[in-house]
């Protein structure tokens, strides 16, 4: 065994023994971590950032571009950003202990359905030091032990985030071993948890590029929280209000191009195609938008370019959006059925029955009605943060924040009843 | 690509194909279809015996023996308990759809969250023909399409069933192709599914003994549902009252000792052994159980032979039961976590508060207080009916019936919101 391997072995270790003091442990002592896990960020600011200019320093050195470095890079607004979103998570409510349904069948058993963590997450992530503290306080909410592996360029960095998280853990009675950071730019560490540390962890998180993800979907061998693509659609019915029509997809598609929950693709009804594409295009276009479209799109909008069957599978993440008319509603579930990634799809219309069809036809993660698809955000949804958006059909869909990194046990209470 | 590919890729089209009407189609549909299935299982009781005469005949000449045939033979009685099962299954409530919460964050959206279906099930199952009503009775209360390999022996029993389960779909105006039978008994066909059929299976269920299990988890490509074992434990705490433990030890061990919901080691406090332990050892011993003991149970009850290392991890599935005498909760708590499996435990105490600390700190899919394990049941927890338990920690766990066959997706209502 090398060295490495049984370095990594220790930390799932340690990450298993200390998921029980951290489950076990009062709801106020999760929340007191996170309390003093934002007053010490704003308190460690100058160390944080000495930390990160040497990170900044040897990225420059290695030739890292300018727009990976802006990644890197903190300022003191950055770790006020970050002290901010560990205190929002904060304020959000414990999901431990919680009954979700609670019920006596027959034979007068009282069942209770109980939220409970999953136990070790493993994440990798990319070299954005704020996603240690974000994915530590996501962590510490839940009740999930957690090893933290950051990309190599910003491990200073993390390095001088995670000793914070483990002084808040300490001093609010809780395993400082809770959440543990890969301490090695080697990257031998990745497949090493990649492979589950013996079992240690019990779910993978990737945090980053289509890259990143698709390696641990292929070489993970324990289970994985992760989407690959945001190929999402904003779908104008017929019965859309061109106000509405103009303002969210203009927004669903532009607001921020690199983010999954971009709009890719934009699909018009046929019989509003004349009513709503070209004011739309207009728009889309004066923002600095390209479209490609299919004959009928560019019939209707002579700055189109043509659109190809590549166009449909393309998540661009850039200005770039495909357009397509359709025969109807129907019509449209289909193409998001047959080129779509399950994420996040919106339909634009006046018509209630028509909303309510759509909602029920798709069956992305995350349905939208005259709302922009940019909104799929745990942080929107009111989650406090998240730790990623899941397509997955098992387990959390959607945005996953605290809640939805715990499972559930049944606790049933009886009178002595034995089963006949 | 074989005939065999060919063919088992064909049926992962078809399924996937029919789960979209399945899904869309609405809840009345489902339930007409198990109606009249139950119905047609009672009318075809002469051609399902028929069928099974056959399979048992092919096993008798193959030399399988008797207990396997009790497993395979069907009877009047069996065929009427079969149509029982699906009219019960068809009286659960149609879990698709349902608004399982609904909320408004600050951004003023109407957010949703809503039971879906999970897809395309494969369900691998040993010779019980049973299994195919049952299996495909849940699959279209949940509105999964479903691949069913039966175990070859009982190939013909099975495909009678099949034949009536694709008639119900059909004349409920469900797709037939929803709920397939591989009909070729090539055992070829389990490595194709475990495959998963070119991503046409979602989730593969396993339901049989643990060799099955455990190839299916150690190979298959997709998600698995299934548990290894039920290595459950009953405590006894020093507060117990003396009649409920003797009911209840005994029931949990005895009632059907083959079952996964069988307790298989019993934990005595030390302060509660000298009052609790010799009585409910001689009803254990009077009902034939064998008694395997650490020192201190062994010196409390003479008829114990001694227990080694190995007994704490073994699942006897038998009437044997290894005893250990413990210092406290703590310690009952400790060993649960230590040894056991994550699927049953129970508590038998008069103390409240013991009780809770007990359901709290032990982190298995289900916790009993003063009640005995062989309640781990889907139809004992009001499922109407179960495809197994799952010890998983994603997804669901515990007994899995129609609902916990479902996942969920999110719908967002709006007025025309765009995300700042």
């Amino acid at each position: 065994m090398t060295d490495l391997t049984a370095h990594m072995l220790e930390l799932g270790r340690r990450a298993r023994a200390a998921a029980q003091g951290l489950r076990d442990a009062p709801a106020a002592a999760r929340t007191r971590a996170l309390d003093l896990l934002a007053e010490k960020l704003k308190a460690a600011e100058a160390p944080i950032l000495a930390a990160n200019a040497k990170d900044v320093e040897a990225a420059r050195a290695n030739g890292m571009t300018e727009a990976m470095i802006d990644r890197l890079a903190l300022s003191p607004a950055r770790i006020a950003g970050m002290a901010e979103a560990v205190a929002t998570i904060a304020a959000v409510a414990d999901p431990l202990g919680v009954e979700t349904e609670r019920w006596t069948p027959a034979n007068g058993l009282d069942i209770a359905r109980v939220r409970t963590p999953i136990g070790v997450l493993g994440v990798i992530y990319e070299s954005r030091p704020n996603v240690t503290a974000d994915a530590a306080a996501l962590c510490i909410r839940s009740g999930n032990a957690a090893i933290l592996r950051c990309g190599s360029d910003c491990l200073q960095s993390s390095l001088a985030i995670a000793a914070l998280v483990a002084e808040a853990l300490a001093e609010a009675g809780l395993p400082a071993d809770a959440v543990q950071l890969v301490d090695t730019p080697d990257r031998d560490a990745v497949g090493l948890m990649l492979a589950g540390l013996d079992g240690a962890i019990d779910l993978l998180i990737p945090r980053g590029g289509k890259s990143l993800v698709a390696r641990v979907q292929a070489d993970a061998k324990t289970a994985v929280l992760s989407h690959l693509e945001g190929l999402n659609h904003t779908y104008l019915h017929e019965a859309a209000d061109l106000d509405v029509a103009r303002a969210v997809a203009v927004n669903a598609k532009m607001r921020r191009v690199s983010v999954c929950g971009a709009t890719e693709t934009l699909l018009v009804d046929r019989a509003g195609a004349q009513r709503l594409l070209p004011a739309v295009a207009a728009d889309l276009i004066a923002a600095g938008c390209e479209l490609r479209g299919d004959d009928e799109a560019r019939a209707l909008v002579s700055e189109m370019k043509p659109a190809d069957d590549a166009d449909w599978t393309t998540e661009y993440l850039a200005p770039i959006l495909s357009v397509r008319v359709v025969d109807d509603l129907d019509a449209a579930a289909d193409h998001i059925a047959r080129y779509g990634s399950g994420h996040t799809e919106a339909i634009i219309t006046t018509d209630a029955g028509a909303a309510e069809r759509f909602a029920s036809k798709v069956d992305s993660a995350i349905v939208l009605i005259n709302a922009s698809t940019q909104f799929a955000d745990g942080g929107e949804f009111g989650f406090g943060g998240e730790i990623g958006i899941s397509t997955a059909r098992l387990h959390a869909r959607g945005p996953v924040g605290a809640e939805q990194l715990t499972t559930y046990k049944y606790v049933v209470r009886g009178q002595g009843q034995i089963r006949p």
